[in-house]
């Protein structure tokens, strides 16, 4: 991946682009927060990156940064304000496909949309821009909002022009754009409800998340398809606002464990792993009960703060495994 | 339309009740911002407008402010925190119907609702009064909310209790309340999502909406029927809170551009149109798959800071109307 | 109820547990703020509470304080940032059954879930514990939250690995965690939208709530089981934040009237009752029209401040069990 190619302000940077495939956490760039400085003091850059959408096993597809490494979930992306990025994306398959991109800005012709002709035909390889901005100033000293946000990615051109056949067979991924001096974390986790399914898996076959006791670890939240659905964690919360975090000692802002994760939404948070309770194998689910019973659900492995496993996970895990989720134990006649 | 019959305080002033039938975008009132100032220094006014029901071809009612004016949705009603405003609805239809506001404060006569009696028969002429109010002291140094919001306004009597029938044909419109010192838009566009329908139309028959670069677009996005949807806007975002734009830089809600819109629910954002990403023909649509599929869908056109059309904005505008929205291009079989 | 058993800071204080049975509206601990004091200051406590878990009429399941006094939905559970809740489950059914909690801290074995073999079995009695904090510094002058919210709890072992049977039976109830400063309740109303139902109930069996003119009222709003409802109160609103009010004059969150309330989901506010538009029956329903058709609709009666019956409300009432809420009263062709 080619980080650095243009410099668009005085001072060159190391790039940001953090990227990672989902299912195999990538570790983090740094766990320290920027100063807070401003685009305007030439810290954007101009980031390329190529992108492969390819066919996968079981008639999926998946984005992928090398040639034969595609995945499902595509690879996170990740910019700060201020930044642009231009995805070459090569498409290796016999269908036309796209990406379009929430949270950024773009021209008609990276919109990634049949509406105009902003696709890939089979085999053909296609440039998308993506920018990104800080906050501008309104009327009655407010601003008109930047460009950060936990956003996502997905295929808007196959099936049809809404790219429902490319959503549904798993060519989406998730988008960052932070803002100056966000905290980074250790680990990232992109858990998309799609359907009935988390990255297009069901029970025991979700993927499960790993980090040690103590971890920063972001979570990135996607809904897709054409079902209602709601993220629920075990044992951890967050901040209903832009990082998950209060933002102050006065941000009026509700702490939750519940989320609804619709079509077309997302959202990200940071929790530290285990923080209060311990490690273990805690549940990530779907609260609606026929999802979560159908096989929505997964496990967030909290290891020891040595990587170790933590009484009691091993025997959980082969619980999750064994189950057959749709079993009712008890016999209850609704 | 009366609009202004009766002072509250010492001083009059012009009528801001600002009404727009949607689809034809209404030009702003004024879109420089008034000074804070608070409703107990004279400014509350009691308004009055005259509404009509009425039966419109294709089986569906709508709302007007003259006889054989009405559309689907309803006129956008405007008021500032303080005002109040007395609607005199006259039913010209043959059936039992009502007008019932959210977020006003009403008394029982006013609701709306079969419980209370409050509604028209047929053929009848009855008044409504909607009161509002600013936030009031709460224990600890909080706050009451006052009834600055974006609202709405339906039928709560046609069909059944809950007016379903009415819902479902088109009685329904958004309400505005601003709080002394917000931004006043130069256009608003009323978005109804409403079964699988877009103000009751499906593709390619859903509003166009149309702004130049540059002017500030107030969006109105209200939620009605049985269905859950998402709303999402390409190529703009705004802030998840209550005017839609950050209100300080320390302001902690998240920027989205994709969001519930559920029955009963209702919220409004502004954006520049075209900011950062230019004129052309941007969609708006529902993100659940199957409904923008299905014809959940419709075009913001941005056109040229002189109001020219933009480069490519009449191609993509033509296949818009030319496909059928649920053809599938590339023949994925699920 | 044993309610301070243990001190784990130098000053014991009173228990602010407070426990109410929904359909009985519960008196108010007392509705003054606490002094801004740190859990650290010795105010942080153990609270025991034994819980019943019964087979109730019609196949139903409830929680409760006491032997044959269990409720659907159950007790109101509430403490502070920084208390301790050991709960004693005595299962008395034939069924395995658990409490899992949101919003707080436990260990694996309190996880309330088959995954962790944190369960009751038929007849067994076994103790479940949840921790509670308040906010922790973060990076960049950020608060890692505490436990404060408007939660829930409810059965996670019966039926399924998911409780999905305890759920659809009534194994569910209102859980507070307050900031120290919270403002407190005069009254306390729990509503739980359940599938077609309201507490697991259908109009016009759904419950009155009743308060006087002017009292504190506050919601507990949780959402269970497959569908997807919108919560709407009339003639009263809150805010979308942590309490319901502006926590300042400058607090950007939205004031609505009308929320999401999907499975796993709870919110909490407090109104005024009758504020702004005097006593009168006013009706609570999920604004879904075919919930509210099909009897997901009730009554919050703001009786006289003295009590008595405000005019209409009777005949209010009596419309409302007299009606069939899905009767087509016009005769609308759909």
């Amino acid at each position: 991946m080619d980080d650095t190619t243009h410099r668009t302000g005085r001072f060159p940077r190391r790039s940001l682009l953090a990227v990672g495939a989902l299912g195999a956490a990538v570790p983090a760039i740094s766990a320290v927060a920027l100063p807070q400085t401003p685009a305007s003091a030439g810290l954007a850059v101009v980031k390329k990156v190529t992108i492969y959408a390819e066919a996968l096993p079981g008639g999926l597809y998946g984005y992928g940064l090398e040639p034969g490494k595609a995945t499902v979930p595509g690879p996170v992306l990740e910019i700060y304000e201020g930044d642009t990025l231009e995805i070459t994306l090569v498409n290796t398959t016999d269908k036309r496909l796209s990406i379009h991109a929430h949270g950024v800005d773009y021209s008609t012709d990276s919109d990634g949309s049949p509406l105009h002709a902003s696709y890939n035909e089979p085999g053909q390889t296609r440039t998308y821009q993506w920018r990104s901005r800080e906050m501008s100033t309104a009327p009655g000293r407010r601003f008109m909002p930047g460009s950060a946000g936990y956003w996502h990615y997905h295929d808007h051109a196959m099936g049809t022009d809404h790219g429902t056949g490319g959503v549904a067979k798993g060519l989406y991924g998730a988008l960052i754009v932070r803002r100056r001096g966000d905290v980074l974390p250790d680990k990232q986790f992109t858990v998309v409800f799609h359907d009935m399914t988390i990255n297009n898996k069901t029970a025991p076959n979700t993927p499960m998340f790993e980090a040690n006791l103590g971890q920063r670890v972001e979570w990135l939240a996607i809904g897709h398809g054409n079902l209602f659905h709601t993220f629920h964690l075990h044992a951890h919360r967050w901040v209903d606002n832009r990082t998950g975090m209060l933002e102050s000692v006065s941000d009026p802002s509700p702490t939750i464990d519940n989320k609804d994760l619709n079509p077309g939404s997302s959202f990200g948070f940071q929790v530290i792993a285990g923080e209060g309770v311990g490690p273990g194998a805690w549940m990530y689910h779907c609260h609606v009960q026929s999802h979560s019973d159908g096989g929505m659900s997964g496990i967030f492995l909290v290891r020891n703060a040595d990587g170790g496993m933590p009484p009691g996970a091993e025997e959980a895990i082969e619980r999750f495994r064994g189950h057959a989720h749709t079993t009712a134990h008890q016999g209850v006649h609704q």
